[in-house]
């Protein structure tokens, strides 16, 4: 089955545009083992996502241990929801090749993050994996993301626009989507508008700031899917004490709900 | 000892610029174990390198064994020769700050490749580590690199050249580098001359087929220093046959020669 209809059939199944970023950051996590910790929190969550986002610099923050929490943290999901391998790699070919290859077939994503500044062959290793999703950094979430990706191009636009124009006449096999920031709604606006039918990844919501509202509302296509929703820290850690897991719950319910307010309200 | 004087000593003691990149394919491999393979070809040419430069992806293509390899490769390379780690990351802060903790302080490399797509705040916890160096990305040796590097931007140059002008401004604590491919010796030249005393990293020798003497007059500063030339699979894949790392020492020796020639005709 193709990542995007595993997600969207997980999306569907939990009523949910939710996907939980699995980032476990001892500085700011409970007093527990970091496998039980994101074992607790898939427990707590499974039926409120529509899929879970492991960011690998925590899980390689922690050196081998890290990647052995990271192997079972992955064969923990239940198999209908999809993973999103939050890598963000980049490199020539021959090298993205080997990258697609540990992403992929050796740690089993449905779906990975790449950078677009090598260009198209960076990228082509990724897409032949043709059921796998892979997500391009179009307009990411942090303040410096202006520093290039708002720089006005002689393409006639600026360099994140001309980006999601490019990932358009990439997307040969259907599986290519973007990452957009919830910090910036009017970019969000235009790439929605240059990409109708692209899954958009949208960090940002939560510890970040960015409004769920405009999030949800420029972030879905016509039919009110192919957005997901990311939350990591508001979620992960909305409880330091005992009872993390079921505040992690109520937190993610909460806010899935909101999700779906705000679709109803379209 | 900071990244950069350990660079030049080790340059200055085995009288090269050339950096060997230990990126172990098993497409190209003889026969034999990834660890041994990697420790017989450092044993064979340590004495000719100013560095040594594993890339990730090969090791994360192999899963956890394959990032015991690394580690024990590390381990394994004499104190006094730096080593890159090229990683090409970047995400946003809070996240970059965990990859730089699993480059710099979990594996131990003395300096990083990061890409510059997300800006400042994805670099800053990088040269953070003062004693470390970071070479960001500026003008890739890959084919694809054109898509996006080489758009004229409102900066009044081309989007590498915003790059290197960018490093310049962020450089405060002078542990700053560009990745420059030697496939493309104009742009070289344009980014010397934009960054005179930088370090640069240039791959794109031998297998990716850049030139050798322009990569070497264009790349070094005015004292012939401060050029890093990488060479992977022209060295690494010299022979498949039980006399590898042999044939590996004839053409490092080789290379290192002939870019010292170069620099003498400078």
């Amino acid at each position: 089955m193709s990542f995007i209809t595993k997600l969207v059939n997980a999306a569907r199944e939990n009523n949910s545009l939710l996907c939980i970023g699995l980032d476990p950051n001892p500085d700011l996590m409970p007093e527990v083992d970091t496998l039980e910790f994101n074992k607790a929190i898939i427990d707590a969550t499974h039926d409120l996502v529509c899929a879970y986002k492991p960011n690998m610099a925590f899980y390689e923050a922690l050196g081998i241990e890290g990647l052995t929490v990271l192997e079972k943290t992955v064969a923990h999901i239940p198999r209908d929801i999809p993973i999103i391998g939050d890598a963000k790699r980049g490199d020539i070919g021959n090298t993205a090749k080997a990258y697609a290859k540990a992403l992929f077939s050796t740690l089993g994503f449905d779906a990975a993050t790449v950078n677009p500044y090598l260009g198209f062959d960076s990228i082509e290793p990724f897409i032949s994996y043709q059921d796998k999703g892979v997500f391009i950094l179009c307009r990411t979430s942090n303040p410096s993301a202006v520093d290039f990706q708002n720089l006005h191009c002689n393409t006639g636009s600026s360099l994140y626009e001309t980006v999601a124009h490019k990932a358009n006449e990439w997307n040969i096999y259907g599986n290519i989507g973007l990452v957009v920031g919830a910090t910036y709604p009017e970019e969000l606006k235009k790439i929605r508008s240059i990409c109708p039918e692209m899954c958009l990844l949208i960090p940002g919501i939560g510890a970040q700031g960015g409004d769920l509202a405009s999030a949800v509302k420029y972030g879905v296509n016509a039919r009110g899917e192919k957005a997901i929703i990311n939350v990591s820290r508001q979620i992960l850690y909305a409880s330091k004490e005992k009872d993390f897991a079921e505040a992690a719950r109520n937190t993610a319910e909460r806010i899935r709900n909101q999700i779906n307010s705000c679709l109803k309200a379209e």
